[in-house]
This record gives structure tokens, sequence and C-alpha cells, in this order.
């Protein structure tokens, strides 16, 4: 797996003092008290830290769901059946879906990404089809993916941010029984019980989601070797997760701003930190999910979400609710007036 | 003051179970999981509420501003000087203020209000002069406003609703010194101490709040017989805040939205409440605040805040930073697709 080990994601650091202390200057001398628009001033100086410039302008954002098929499903961890995977990637493609909903409410390019979905699909605008395999295997069984498929995933995810437009990237997924693989991932990487990374997902009952949480302890003990992120990410997680960390590894990369979902998609940062730490400083968490694991996956990746709004859908939907709250973090940098411009009185008195 | 009365402010109770289940069962069929949209589904369950209609659109939002200055600030409590007052609103009508960067990005209309500005402003496009005088008395000397400048004030702000376009009001607000006054109301109609009901306001350090405190204590000692809505407004208050008590109360006789924006337009809508307790139903809570009294004046009002980014700047930002969540709420009622139309399973594993 050489195209895939540490060396291939080496990225720029982004900490620079000095522009940083041009941003936060430039923020401090807005005409409003000093850090009075709390989380967006922060946003702007990342914003600015990413795109590298005092005026960080958003452009072309692209909302990449990625889809993908598991097959633990067959043990019940989920409420919905593993059909909905193909039928929701109908519903994103005909525009019905909350997230279709809300990329077109603020203009964001949308592509769906079959990964690995138990389906064919007729080939469509807004489709792009890197299918590894009809669905996952039974992580139960065997490893969910083959190294090689793992790698062929990740790079599938890589070649497609290569194409896109733009300099932000939002992340999606559909995948049911993918909450599964997201609460094995964060179990394994952030050496936490099981229990505690396991929830409803779409639905499910406290006596199924207890069920869950013993099919899904019976999964680590049978990769118990599985520790490396990338032994981790093909043993127990999905097409459209590693797909996934091959799209933040080279949003990363290419310094795109990458508009982090809930729990999914953050397993998928989770796993891409760990093989590039400096990933993290590209990452905006859109919002803390319902999904119980969401938590503890936020405090294991040390970051805090924009958005607190009871949301466990996923599809990308959080990260679209989240997204004009980074263009407004733009827009104060870059287009609101000075005290010097405005001829707004500091809190010294003194005309500025 | 008859012709501010509770009789005059008879407004519809919007609590209709026949509308409600309808569209909470519109919202059940949406593709998604029960109730995965958290607040989302709730704003769209108030959304049609308010419009009274299982497909709410919002229109041509409206942005009002409403400035005066305060005769308390002479006693030091804020940090920065009253001309800030009108600077700002020239900076908002420049376009340069962060309301106005706002407002521009998510196409809402915005007007600023001269409700009582130490300041004479040149007429122009999106300023409405409704002056009732240069900023308003000392409160520590005698009452605010007059009884009939109060009334004034209020029938001012009902009269600017009804010559306003749209279904969507957003509060907004600019005065140095009207956490001091914001604060008083809250401590006087929410029966609180007002040292937990006072902040930094623009940025006040440890010593200078509790500086604030001991004059506001005085403030309230002063005017102890005051304890109807209308006579501690008119003891307490300002001019932009008993104009935006009209507002709300005029948007809400109008079954309008109301997005309510930090400390001072809550204390309008909290004076609005006790006037008339309905207006209640059609207030949507953008953010709460950073400024220390936001948090209690939200559990007096019993409402729960969208965003919480330690915003504490006022003019209306939090309440347009917000609002595209409720234009996504919208959206997700009037144009996501359902479990039938999109020809998804549900999670009985049935073709819907």
């Amino acid at each position: 797996m050489n195209s895939v080990n540490e060396a291939a994601f080496e990225m720029d650091d982004l900490h620079d003092p000095e522009l940083s202390a041009r941003l936060q200057h430039k923020i401090d001398n807005k005409t409003k008290p000093l850090g009075s628009l709390g989380r967006i001033e922060q946003l702007a100086l990342q914003l600015g830290l990413i795109l590298r410039t005092e005026t960080p302008r958003l452009e072309q954002a692209q909302m990449l769901v990625c889809a993908g098929d598991h097959g633990i499903v067959k043990h019940g961890v989920s409420a919905f059946p593993s059909d909905v995977t193909w039928q929701m990637v109908e519903n994103f493609l005909a525009g019905g879906a909350a997230v279709s909903v809300l990329a077109r409410q603020h203009g964001i390019a949308l592509n769906v990404i079959d990964c690995g979905v138990n389906h064919d699909f007729a080939p469509r605008s807004g489709l792009i089809i890197r299918k590894i395999a009809y669905g996952t295997a039974d992580s139960l069984q065997q490893a969910a993916m083959s190294a090689e498929q793992c790698q062929q995933a990740i790079q599938n995810g890589r070649e497609i941010v290569k194409n896109l437009p733009g300099n932000a990237v939002l992340l999606g997924e559909m995948g049911i029984g993918n909450t599964s693989a997201a609460a094995l991932l964060l179990a394994r990487l952030g050496d936490l019980d099981i229990a505690d990374c396991t929830g409803a997902g779409t639905g499910l009952d406290h006596f199924a989601i207890a069920r869950k949480v013993e099919t899904l302890r019976l999964v680590l003990k049978r990769h118990a070797g599985a520790s490396t992120p990338l032994d981790a990410l093909a043993c127990l997680g999905g097409f459209e997760i590693a797909t996934l960390v091959g799209i933040v590894l080279q949003a990363a990369i290419e310094n795109r701003v990458i508009v982090v979902d809930g729990f999914i998609a953050s397993s998928a940062v989770l796993v891409a930190t760990r093989l590039a730490p400096r990933v993290q400083q590209r990452c905006v968490y859109a919002h803390r999910s319902a999904e119980s694991g969401h938590r503890l996956m936020l405090e294991t990746l040390q970051a805090k979400a924009l958005l607190d709004l009871g949301l466990r859908l996923g599809e990308g939907s959080g990260a679209a609710l989240a997204w004009p709250l980074l263009q407004s973090a733009s827009d104060i940098l870059c287009d609101m007036a000075s005290f010097e411009s405005a001829g707004v009185a500091r809190n010294d008195g003194e005309l500025a």
C-alpha cells in the first residue's frame, strides 16, 4: 500500500504567525466591539489561514455525497433496509433529498459518488461512478474490504478532488449501516468503549441498540490486530468512508476549506488526521450531531462544531446548513468597514 | 395611554391542532429518519403555524435596525461614547457594518430607524426618521421617557410595520447604553437581581461592570413603582426599545415571522409578551448572546435559541446570521420529497 503511506500526504503547515497577526488585526479593526462576533471571527481567521490571504473568498463550493453499502447490515444494525442506500442516491439526483434542497438553497454544486452501492445506476449528470464492489463484506466474518480495495477507494477520492473547481469541499455520505462503521472506527482509533460510540443511527430502539453494540463488539474482537489507521479503515470502514478519506486528504493537500458534516463524515476525518495531522487545520466542523457517538468523536478530534441543532440525518445536510456561516465569516472579513474607513469612534473615545 | 392598552394588541391564537397535525404528518413523511432534522423540523412546524399553511414561503424579509441614545450613558455604563450611535447609523446606511454585510449576503432589506439618536441625519433611502427626542433622559434622575413619548415610540413601530412588504421581520438595534436599559427591563419584569442581568456590553472590564451594576441598582430603586410593562418601559427603557416593542406587537398582530436578535431585541420582546403573550408564538430566537444577561432573558421568555456562537454585537447581526436556517426550514417543508413521491422504502422495509 505504498501509494497511501504517510509520505504521500505531505501538506503545508498553515500555522503562520505573521499572517495570523495581520488577519487578527484586520478583524479587530472592524466596526464592532472587540471579539463581539465570537465564533464567526475565529472562522474568518481560519478561512484566511487556509486560503492564505486577508481576503478569503469562498468559490464554487462542492458537496460530495459518497454512497456505499455495508455487509454488516445483515446483522440488523440499521432500522432501514440496504435498498434505501440506492433509493436515496436516486433521490439525491432527482433533487428531492434534504441535502439536495439545502445545496440548491445555497448554490452549492452537488455530486453523488457511487463508491460501492449494491445497485447499478444509469449514468447521468451529478453522478460519479467509482464503485469498488456491490457493498462491503460482512466485517463480522472478514475485513470489510481488502487492503487493495481500501487503497483504491482512497485513490478514487483523491482523483475526484483533483478535478474539482473551487476552493471548498463539503463532505456528505449515504450508506445504510454506516453509523456502525463510524462507531467501529471511533472505538478503535480513539481507544474507546464501543458502547459509548454506538447510537440509534436512523432510529433503533433501546433493545436494537444493545444488540448493535454486541455485534460491533464482536467485530472489534474479530479485527483486534487492525490498529493502524489504514488497517482499521479496511477492516471496519466502508467504501464511502474510504473514498471520503481520500477526498479529505487531497482537499487538505490542495488547501481547500473542508466542511465536515456529522458522525460518518467525522469518522473519515478521524482516519485522515491520523494519516496526516495537518488535515485538521483545514477542517470546519459544521454541527454536533444528535447521534450519541458524535460528542466523543468531536472530543477525540479536539473539534468544536458550529451548529447544535439536534441533527442526525447525514447526507451532508448539516454541512449545507452551516455553509452560510462560512460565507458570513468571509464577507465580514472582506467587506465590513474598519473604524478608520467608517469614521467611527473607538472605545477610548477618540475618532479612529 | 389607552391607545396602548392590552385590548389594542389582540391577536390570533396560533395553537391549531388540526394544522399542526397536518404539518407534522408532512414533515414525518419526508425522506429522512423520523425527527432527524431536529430543530429545523420544529422551526418548519412553527413557520407553518405562523403563516397558516403547509407551504410556508418566507417573503421579502425586513431587517429593522432601531437606533436611540441613552441619558444613562453619562454615568459611565458603556465602554463606547454616545457618538458611536450616530456614527454606526451612518455605517449601517453606507453598507459597512456587520448587519449591512449580513443583510446583503442574504438578500434581506435593511432599514434603519432613528428612534431618538442625538444627531440630525440627512434624509436618505434606508433611513426612517421617527425621532422622539435627542436621546432619553437620565433614568437615574427621572423616567427615561414620558408615558406619552413611550406611547408615541410604540405607535411609530406599529406604523412602520403596517407599511412593510413581506411576511418576516428581523429585529435589530443600535444604541450606546442600551444593554443597561435591557438589563433594567429584565430585572424588573423578570423579578431578578440586577447583578445577574448586567454584563460587559460593548466591553467593560470587571470594575466597570461592578460600577454599572450599582448605577442600575439605584435606577431600579428610583423607579421602584414602575412595575407594569409600560411603566417599566417608559422609566427604564429606550426609544429604540419602545419602537421595537411596537414593531413586535404589530408584526405579531399581522402574523409575521419575528426573528429576535440578542439581549436588547429580546428585552423588547419581553415587554411585548407581557402586553400580549401570544406574541411568543411568532418569535424565532436567533441566537444566545454572550452578553451575560441573555441566558436569563431566554429562560424568562422560555425560549431556546438557534445559534450559540458567542455573539454579543447586536445590530440584528445574530438574526441575520440565523436567517438562512429559517429559509432552510421552509425549503425542507415545501420542496423536499416524501417517501411516496421518491419511492424510498420506510424503516418497516416496505416501499412507500
